[in-house]
């Protein structure tokens, strides 16, 4: 189900403006919001993320119009859960590089199934190539430039496993191409500071009050004899099975038990 | 002037599917060609490097249909020139990151006003603080997350320069968000290898050959004392005037008239 330019769409195709900037340069934001029991779960926070993400870039959301968009699709909703995608692009520009003095941002938003069989599936991870370059401010929020995660999981999937551990240009831990990461040793939960090149996703902040845990950079040899999960919006907290092929120590169930709790489900 | 889905149309909003993994994660490549006098300049190593580029995402580029949009849009110019920009999305994907097994490529293609008075510009370049990422496949090749290039323009812009000096993650020079950089030191034309994190442009091959130009990486460093220039498609040769406020060897005048002609200018 989508909604765009006011209104809820039947399926089939959209009008876009061929000078579109999030279509031609990947200008604009997105966020990735789970809609459980008819609720959209930390609207609020996903909502400052989103705006977050564009001043960055230099452009102010349209907050009513997002916020509309929310309403007419949860209030559409057949099924009790879903999965949104709330898009932003900066909008029409002339030809080139620099934006315009005056961006009029363009709200794509979509509603796509969502079960709770999606949450808490166990991943294997796999180290790729490709680096986060946390000396861009694009590691730290949701662009529509997103190409180098999809990248990233081609590379960890032709390892044979389901996503893949990002590190920075330092070689440091960041996260996974979808979420992000937090480790458990010695009774600590640790994850790393933003500052490494990851965006704070929404799950991130939940799982940090959840389990009181720290934010402190991490080498890969840390990960060594630690218990793993990732946190994302749709997938919440799913344990890391595997790493590079070898077994990690198992994850305590109560983990997955209390996210779900936090989120109404 | 626009085409796409198979024609030219006129103004106003193209069809595309809101599903679009150009749209959604700048899923896809794109180049940018000089028409001058009615003809794609380098058109057959243009379209080279959109395949090439699509192959490195793992899709293959329609060529028969982006080889109709250039005709039907050449076929249609008023004026002798045109800045060409060629499109392809992998097309439409289910939610999520991972590309559909089977993608139907979409092309898009536009044409706008290219005068001669665009070429050649002085430009003064300062140096921004985010790096080109060289560990990623997308520091080669124009994709449609083309947005680091953006901020880094933004940068320079702040800085009071008209273009950016882009540095790799070691911290050498790979050239700048638009363009391709070559120095002449000592009577040596050099110019980053491909290696370093940057794209192999179409006029930088040119430059190449007509200036018996040598790839060797540059430090920073190696930029003192020397005369600079950039090259891209559309502003062909441009002499660096200044780099970081500092104000730079002259370039001769014959590497910029070499150019012009080399493009039947």
């Amino acid at each position: 189900m989508i909604w765009f330019d006011g209104t809820i769409r039947p399926d089939g195709p959209i009008p876009l403006d061929p000078g579109d900037r999030g279509l031609l340069l990947g200008d604009g934001v997105f966020e990735t919001v789970g809609v459980f029991h008819r609720k959209p779960f930390a609207l609020a926070d996903h909502l400052e993320s989103l705006a977050a993400g564009a001043a960055a870039l230099g452009f102010a959301v349209p907050m009513a119009m997002v916020e509309q968009a929310v309403a007419d699709l949860v209030a559409a909703m057949a099924a009790p859960h879903g999965a949104l995608r709330i898009t932003v692009s900066r909008g029409v520009g002339q030809r080139g590089l620099a934006p315009p003095a005056d961006p009029k941002p363009v709200v794509l938003a979509g509603l796509s199934p969502w079960t709770p069989a999606m949450a808490g599936v166990p991943v294997r991870l796999a180290t790729v190539a490709i680096r986060r370059n946390e000396s861009s401010p694009l590691s730290r929020l949701k662009s529509l430039a997103y190409l180098d995660n999809v990248l990233m999981l081609a590379q960890a999937r032709d390892k044979g496993a389901d996503d893949a551990l990002v590190l920075n240009t330092q070689g440091r831990v960041t996260g996974s191409a979808m979420a992000n990461l937090f480790m458990i040793k010695n009774g600590t939960v640790v994850t790393p500071p933003v500052s490494e090149g990851l965006r704070p996703g929404i799950m991130r902040t939940v799982a940090i009050r959840l389990f009181d845990a720290i934010e402190r950079p991490i080498d890969p040899e840390d990960l060594d004899g630690a218990a793993l999960f990732l946190t994302n919006s749709l997938r919440l907290l799913s344990p890391v099975m595997e790493l590079d092929g070898r077994a990690m120590t198992p994850l305590a169930p109560d983990y997955a038990a209390k996210t779900l709790a936090a989120c109404g489900l």
